[in-house]
This record gives structure tokens, sequence and C-alpha cells, in this order.
């Protein structure tokens, strides 16, 4: 087993204050020792997706395909607007298609709320197209509501903090299973 | 009856030779006179939609949003990438969500390829949440590919033509219906 499992997060949103955003931050600081959890904060700067223009000329896009390709997993964590996948997220993924970033590679995706479930089974069919290794028991629906929308609130949830390190654990499974 | 009936046309590609973009420009063409079809041409320069951000203060939005407000109708073609709509026309979208752009705006939707039901299905349901009529009888698919992915191969289709002139026709019916 490596020493160190790497996951890139990725949010959906671009809110300042995005729930979202905030749950990935505390995967971040729920995760154990073994596990590093990189935060990509550059959606802002993704240009829009024209299959004309090479990725290998956007150093932002060609960087983070390399950072997916090397790293263990992805968890990513998307908002639902109008009953489908944020077209920032998308957009990301688009430039992401014809790339080996996802082939094969771990990916969970984190729902803060029960009720967008058409983004969530977007965002799954999308990212099994692109060959991603969905982990359905990482995979997990948490309602990040009200109160707990701020990364402060989510670490004091004691209930919410144990979920998101069930769907860590999930992918230190999946190396133990590599390794065997 | 309106003596000129006003659509808004958005490709949801930003490829040169997108042959949704072309579907579009063949309407445009094929429309009788007393129907005019404007063209969006600045998708590529729709910033990455933030919820923090007012639509007051992108110009090219709040204009957009208002053309399509004073249209009697809006086409959308949009390309399938990785069995969803292109984050482009999903990002347009979601700056439009929470203005009175779509709410009883007669949408069709065209789909440019047979295999393309993933978009074509997100797309509706995204309209259709945004308040906007979505027109079936309008929303056609055609198979533009191979040899007729240029305007100039699609207007040289008669049924290809026969097909659009169609979908137009059910705007200028929707205005007599709304005349009586």
């Amino acid at each position: 087993m490596k020493q160190t499992i790497h996951l890139i997060a990725i949010s959906g949103s671009l809110r300042a204050a995005s729930c979202n955003t905030a749950l990935l931050r505390a995967v971040q600081a729920v995760a154990p020792s073994q596990i590093k959890v990189t935060l990509f904060e550059q959606l802002a700067q993704v240009p829009p997706f024209n299959p004309d223009i090479d990725i290998e000329t956007v150093p932002l896009l060609a960087q983070l395909r390399d950072q997916i390709v090397a790293a263990d997993g992805v968890f990513i964590a998307s908002p639902e607007y109008a009953h489908g996948v944020s077209g920032v997220m998308k957009n990301l993924l688009d430039w992401l298609v014809s790339t080996p970033a996802f082939v094969n590679k771990p990916v969970a995706t984190l729902n803060a709320s029960p009720r967008a479930h058409h983004a969530f089974a977007a965002l799954k069919e999308s990212l099994t197209m692109m060959s991603a290794l969905w982990l359905e028991t990482a995979s997990i629906t948490v309602s990040v509501i009200g109160e707990t929308t701020t990364i402060e609130a989510i670490l004091c949830n004691p209930r919410l903090c144990a979920e998101l390190r069930k769907a860590l654990a999930v992918f230190t499974e999946l190396q133990l299973e590599v390794a065997v």
C-alpha cells in the first residue's frame, strides 16, 4: 500500500459561501493523516470549452489533467442548478473528456442536498461515460442546509464528519485491494 | 397577429465548424420573411456563472436576458458532451435561471444527432424547470452528420430544410393561437 493517498477535490460552485466547497474543505479537515486532499481552487479561471482549442495550450487545464492522472482519486461536490449539473462543473469535465484524466479513476460525488437528484445522476452518467470508476459507497448524499453550510458548522456536526470519514475510508480500502 | 415574429437562436457549441451552429444558421436562412431569427454569437464571452454576481453587472447577459424577454421564442441547438449538455450551454442557462428570460417563453431544442438523447432530455428538463414553454413539435431531431455539417450542405438538402421550416411554422401557429 502507498504511504500517502492523494485525492483531488473539485467544487462545482463559485459561490463564496458555497456549501459544496465547505463540504470539500471539511473532507480535507477530517481526512486521516495518510490521505492528502488537494482542493482545485481555479474553477473561475477555466475558459469556456472549445473543441478547437488544444488543452496543451491551456496550462491550468493541462496541469489539472496531470494532477488527476497522478492522483489516487477525485472527490466532486457540485450544486444543482435548474435540475442539472452546474455549467461551470460540466465545462471543466468537457475539457477533460478526451484526456486520460478520469480513465479508471476512482471518483466519489458528494451531494450536499437530498433534493438535488437530477445533477447527482447526470454527474454520475458523465463521469461513467468518461470511464471513471464511480464509487457508489463513497458517493454520499448529506444534508448540508440551514446551520451546517459552513466548514466550521460541518466540523461541529459529529454525524456529518463521520459520514465524510466513511466516504474517505472507501479510498483507503480501494488502495488496500489494489495492493493485495 | 404581430407583423414580425422575433426568435433568438443559441448554439451550445464554440467549435468554428459546429454543426449545431450551422443548423441554426440554416434556420435563419430558410425562415419565411415574417420570421426574424437572431443568432446569439457571444457564447465565448459569457463568464462562468457565480451566484454572488448580479446579472446587471454583466452587460452581455443583462442584454441577452432582455432580448429573450422581448422575443417571441428561442431556438437552441446544443451538442452532447460526455452524455450531458455542453457546459458552456448550461452555464448560459444558469445565469438566466433567476431571471424572467424563459418564463412562458416558447422554446424549441434542435438535436443535430439522433444519438445525443441524454443532452436533449437534460436540456428539456432544465428549460421546463425554468418555466419555458418547451415546444415538442418544434423540437426536432435531425441527422446532421457526414456531408451535411455545413450550412451550405444543409441548405442543399431539401428534406432537412423542410424539417426546419416545419419547426419554424410551429412558432407562427403559436402566434396565431395567441392572436385568436
